[in-house]
């Protein structure tokens, strides 16, 4: 079965990702090979530093040119690697046009271009997987575009993003502040010296556009998530989730409207129950919770980022990628059919988590329950707590429009007797 | 791209499981076909009793004569959802002779007997796919065969039976007894009247030999796993788990020798620590946790059996089949090249948790100790708790080797000052 010429790989990038394929290509070459049915060659590697010692590459194989190797025209299969959008998407491009078929990690790329991507890789008879993009090496790009291919899924819920997650466990289980769970997360490691696409939440939404698109079989791009970070998120709301038997999580969440003509997508901090399987995920951990009508719940765990997590995805793929090209097929592309709108947040129906500093006077709460009433939006708990002629209020909404909700905040601003928001958090996962 | 001529499917068997699949093929026939790329169409249903009412599935297409029905000519793809070794076996491959390719949920086949129709199905070209076949709807076999194709599965630590894991968790929970959880389970439906299969661990020992040989590249056939049910687990055992800060779970376990030569497979009731992504998995639910050496540690959760989430993974596997037969290609097939001896479960290295009753006088323990000394095992904790002139002693051993943990409790039983060895389990997930 097996064949002697090998397949090529191009591998576009070298850094903490790129040289974890390259190690593992080289020392499970054998178990590569016979799972794929023909050995894999690295055939170039295309990085930006060629002065930099890589250990284990051979640095013949080291170009500056990525372009001109993937126009080669005896690759078989790019790993991009690079990430962002140019030059990662031109050199895709290029190299569906020179004959290769495309494994890629490019959650931004990939989210901002996926379609013009597919229909690329489509009009020249390439694959395009990038099981890596989403989740590091979780598996979900391919459970949720083949396994649940028979099924509907109406909603995902997902912890995409380690760094936002490792920080809200720490504010959870230690009582820290945010600022402190950051400094904390970042010299561990776990934040970027910039850490402003991690906790603004641009990671994790490029994430749910991906995961929206192959959920529900449309297109979403990250301009139509909705998204909100972490930075506001603070020890009293951890607490307030606490007395509610819930934690704080940042969620990506996609879901299809009730009359299902559409859909979804959003990335905000979020209380849910303890009881919730993703309550449980802790430290730099992701982990995503789909909702299909058949197989009910289902939740996917593991390590959402790193070198060789990373690498896992990429070379599960390159192996079914090369398997593809010496069956002389492709797996299955992009799936769209639905071309379903996005609904604007507004339109989202969820619940509200909100804590009132109010006068400590009679009629406050009859004054409060007015306003929620005016717009619509009925109250599920309240909770009061009086101090020294201060006093709090805690309101738990009913599900409503996300409009509704965030008007009655604003109407609750302007009462006399409300003398500050103090927390707003939406509640999930009931 | 939407060819007209649908593809015809074979239905074999219509219980639970079948009647649903062919009510989502009803139901959601446009999504399918937009899916596959070409309409799918219920060619024929084979079932037992052809006279019951089956709503939604036309009358012409019931027959009694399941192997006419694959030898037709015109399957594209038949669906075994009978269960049991024949005429499941025999169908299959008739099947497979006749044109078809092979959806099935049937994990005692496959465990018995996968090699073989992997065989049939590569000898003449078609697919065999059987994501149902191991914990329902949780999209496992694929992410095994395919995600993970491209790292190295070390260990795989399964929740594979919804019953004996609903069983154990109301142990947990309420402080039952075994006898009243099983009663429990039976009367909400999660037991069938005759609960063998599930509580003496033979479904478990079927998933868990198609597990290993699914990550370890390798053959293992039910035969060779080592099986132990819940039956004997009780109060006593459980409240101990949880004085160490542990839950007791029925475990399918797989594992890579360290020394990469040979592979284990076993069931049995195990402590696992609180702390344990498993240990939270309630009632009825199935999770597999799987150790990579390049992913990490992952976890893939959801409803482990049931009509509808096992008809899921059923259609999953459809429209993949589906798909490679327009493609006029096949998936992967049987990955076994390393062909890895399977172990016996004295070589498997554990850690047991030993509950001794022993006379309340001086010197039992540097007996006891003396015992595990000479057998080789090293202690790793011990509780003494004294009585009434009674005394138990909990012992938890470091890792050793099974036969020796085994040969010390027989050696245990021989003390005069041992009066009965109260509870024996092993000591997993840490």
């Amino acid at each position: 079965m097996m064949r002697t010429r090998p397949l090529k790989v191009a591998l576009l990038g070298c850094g903490v990702v790129g040289s974890e394929v390259a190690r593992i290509m080289t020392t499970h070459a054998d178990d590569l090979a016979a799972r794929i049915g023909a050995p894999v060659e690295l055939a170039g590697v295309a990085v930006r530093r060629p002065s930099k010692v890589r250990e284990g590459i051979d640095p013949a194989l080291i170009t500056t040119d990525a372009t001109a190797l993937v126009r080669r025209g005896d690759i078989d299969v790019a790993i991009e690697v690079i990430g962002g959008i140019e030059p990662a998407r031109s050199l895709i491009t290029t190299a569906f046009e020179n004959g290769a078929s495309v494994v890629s990690a490019n959650k931004a790329l990939l989210a901002e271009d996926g379609a013009a991507l597919h229909a690329a890789a489509e009009k020249y008879g390439r694959d395009l997987y990038y099981e890596a993009a989403v989740a590091g090496a979780i598996p979900l790009v391919r459970p949720l575009r083949e396994s649940l291919a028979g099924d509907k899924v109406n909603r995902v819920l997902g912890i995409v993003n380690g760094t936002t997650n490792f920080i809200l466990d720490k504010m959870d289980t230690s009582g820290a502040g945010y600022s402190e769970a950051l400094d904390e997360a970042t010299a561990l490691g776990y934040a970027e010296a910039d850490p402003t696409a991690d906790v603004e939440g641009f990671d994790a939404a490029a994430k749910a556009a991906i995961l929206a698109g192959i959920a529900f079989h449309t297109r979403v791009k990250i301009g139509d998530v909705h998204r909100e970070g972490i930075t506001e998120v603070t020890a009293a709301d951890i607490a307030s989730a606490r007395r509610m038997g819930c934690t704080v999580k940042l969620l990506a969440i996609c879901e299809r409207a009730a009359d299902g003509a559409s859909v979804t997508a959003r990335v905000h901090p979020a209380m849910i129950p303890l009881s919730h399987p993703l309550a449980s995920v802790r430290e730099a951990y992701n982990a995503v919770f789909v909702e299909a009508e058949a197989a009910g719940q289902l939740m996917f765990y593991g390590p959402g980022a790193g070198g060789s997590p990373t690498a896992s995805a990429v070379l599960g793929d390159l192996v079914a990628v090369c398997r593809n090209k010496l069956g002389e097929s492709t797996g299955p592309g992009e799936s769209a059919y639905t071309r379903l709108p996005v609904s604007p947040m507004g339109e989202v129906v969820t619940r509200y988590h909100i804590s009132l500093d109010v006068a400590d006077k009679p009629g406050v709460l009859a004054q409060v329950a007015t306003v929620f009433a005016e717009q619509g939006v009925s109250i599920d708990t309240v909770r009061q707590q009086g101090k020294d002629g201060e006093a709090s209020l805690v309101v738990v909404t009913h599900r409503a429009p996300d409009a509704a909700l965030s008007g009655t905040v604003e109407a609750l601003r302007k009462l006399d007797t409300v003398r500050g928001v103090a927390s707003i958090m939406r509640v999930e996962g009931e």
